[in-house]
């Protein structure tokens, strides 16, 4: 799935590679059948530990150059001890992450240079509904809200496209917003 | 939203503060109003870096102890770096820390010590989709399954109702399964 070739690279995307990979999925639909996966060991009370590294995709099993590691917990005010993030601030780093990297790489294959993306993400929760409180309170979050400054070599029409382009291939924003079969499986023993 | 009273802490859990707080939440409801927020800055191609540090709840501005950061990118084999797991990792991560806090505030609120909670999540996802070859193909995960092995001074029926209830408050994976309205705002200059 990855191709060296003549490298022509563009707010750091290389977009030989770029069109090769997407060529090589035409070229074999299966090679795009992907499984990302994460571990979770609970340490105390709302504290666990994340662990990331292996995956599938392109016909074989596969691991990341290093192992992630990543702590979640709830800060005091919540009844935790603040040693990581919520799991809910890590949906809000996901979403942010999965468009900018859509629209690096949507730039780079318009030939559009870029000088500063950044973006913040803000989510409303009311936890009456996961304390239990109130049966009319969903658990998650009532919105989220994404704002976005794109600067670059390109008019502002031009500039704005790329975040909508993103946002229609977006994994995480697809994720969110339509729904995602969850199943979940226990052992006890 | 805390209180100190006679500590009674089991699985690291003070279940004295966690039941003053639900109180003080029933007293008061607008103080369950939080909003979670990050930050995300492009850095190059798909790697970017995301900060999560303030939030607002119980009717005013907070932060956490400490300034997070979590650098996300694509591996070789998706035309990144490997500087960090991809977007859709970290939501995989930010279900099984949600379902494992809950389980552990639910497990000392009934009294039931647990030795042991991890868990694996894996989701199944076609890269066709964000590739845009084959418009039938959504963007995001087509499921997710997580696996929990639970241990704890319970018999197994009490254990497997743990992840039952915790799956029926959490905040993730509500969101992960129905929808959250999300929108998106772009400033280019």
């Amino acid at each position: 799935m990855t191709a060296t070739v003549n490298k022509s690279t563009r707010n750091g995307v290389d977009t030989d590679t770029l069109f090769a990979t997407l060529n090589a999925v035409k070229a074999a639909p299966e090679a795009a059948r992907f499984q990302f996966r994460a571990r979770n060991d609970w340490i105390s009370g709302t504290h666990s530990r994340g662990t990331i590294q292996d995956f599938f995709g392109v016909g074989e099993e596969r691991s990341h150059e290093r192992t992630f590691h990543f702590d979640a917990d709830h800060p005091a005010v919540l009844v935790g001890r603040d040693n990581g993030p919520t799991p809910v601030e890590f949906v809000l780093h996901a979403l942010a992450s999965c468009l900018t990297a859509g629209l690096a790489n949507i730039a780079a294959a318009r030939g559009i240079r870029l000088t500063d993306v950044h973006s913040t993400v803000a989510g409303d929760i009311d936890l009456n509904g996961i304390l239990g409180l109130d049966p009319a309170v969903r658990n998650g979050y009532q919105n989220i809200t994404v704002r976005f400054t794109v600067r670059g070599d390109a008019p502002a029409d031009k500039l704005r496209e790329l975040v909508e382009q993103s946002r229609a291939r977006s994994a995480v924003f697809d994720i969110l917003t339509n729904q995602v079969p969850v199943t979940i499986e226990i052992t006890t023993d």
